[in-house]
């Protein structure tokens, strides 16, 4: 079936008329996912999605007891611009992009991204990912760099190969996983 | 001729007796370059050493432009040691130490170095990588990331790989080089 540009680009205008459902279309989706920048009554929610994560300590060279506060901080700090994906409402993805670099390094960006567990196969992340590739284009960068892919996080590095980067770097044994001991982590790069 | 230990170890003895200097002896230097942690008095003497390579932005991926505030905020920052050498009572030189990532990631530091213009090739680089190394093995550090190492810096990259490190990664174009343009920087890593 057609579907109406509006609900395909996710745009709030209230669609009127007569729509007929048909089963098993997978487009049909009135309140898709929309990213948009953190406001700041949204800490206890990106809290939420950052907290498991810490916490499991396999993923993200972060204390896995972190704290609330200094987690936000982490996530959210003055060097990066930090948003939201919300997923019927409710904000089911955070990401953020900043620089890696100063200076002479400056014109390639750095993303994190982390999904709700209960979010998980919605396409939350791949929204927050292309919507970072906007950002960073429209930012003037040039190439995305992860400096710290856990190799054992083998989604991620498919998934990351999947979209068009590539290993550059083996930091060898320079990840401490909580059940696998030192294992390797990638550096991941692609142009933009 | 025999040096006397306290003089070939920089120890601050005053010596007593009578020495006989030869003529082309190199090892004659009663103020050897010495290292200690960085005091609040060293700023501007660290600031003259940072400025001339801030502002080439050849070698370090800092703003060309970045105020001495700034600088040697990043510099000393809170997340890391900061040690200044001296040679001949005079500040030559300044490092950092730092864990190079956090949680999992936190048994690999990282260093930052520089030396003064004006005292290049007396060792006092070299002092200043051994004085690191001793300190990132005694703060429990495993091994030893540089992240960022341009790749034009060939005098860096033949020093590096001299003392143990390897390039474990290649940036493709991640550093603006003022006259080379986009020039490849190199991860490099070593086992402490």
């Amino acid at each position: 079936m057609a579907i109406p540009q509006a609900a395909r680009s996710g745009d709030k205008t209230r669609l009127t008329g007569r729509l007929t459902i048909e089963a098993g279309d997978p487009a049909i989706d009135f309140d898709p996912v929309q990213i948009r920048e953190i406001q700041p009554d949204d800490m206890d929610s990106v809290w939420q999605i950052l907290e498991p994560t810490i916490r499991a300590g396999e993923t993200y060279a972060l204390p896995r007891d972190m704290t609330r506060g200094a987690a936000l901080d982490y996530w959210t700090g003055s060097d990066r611009h930090c948003f939201v994906a919300t997923d019927g409402g409710r904000i089911a993805g955070t990401y953020y992009l900043r620089a890696n670099q100063l200076g002479g390094g400056a014109h390639v960006c750095n993303c994190g991204y982390m999904t709700a567990p209960e979010s998980r196969g919605r396409g939350v992340g791949r929204a927050m990912f292309d919507h970072s590739v906007r950002q960073a284009r429209a930012r003037g960068f040039a190439a995305m760099q992860f400096n710290f892919v856990v190799s054992t996080n083998a989604a991620a590095v498919t998934l990351w190969q999947s979209l068009g980067f590539s290993i550059v770097g083996v930091l060898p044994a320079a990840f401490e996983h909580p059940t696998h001991g030192r294992v390797d982590a990638f550096v991941m790069f692609r142009a933009l």
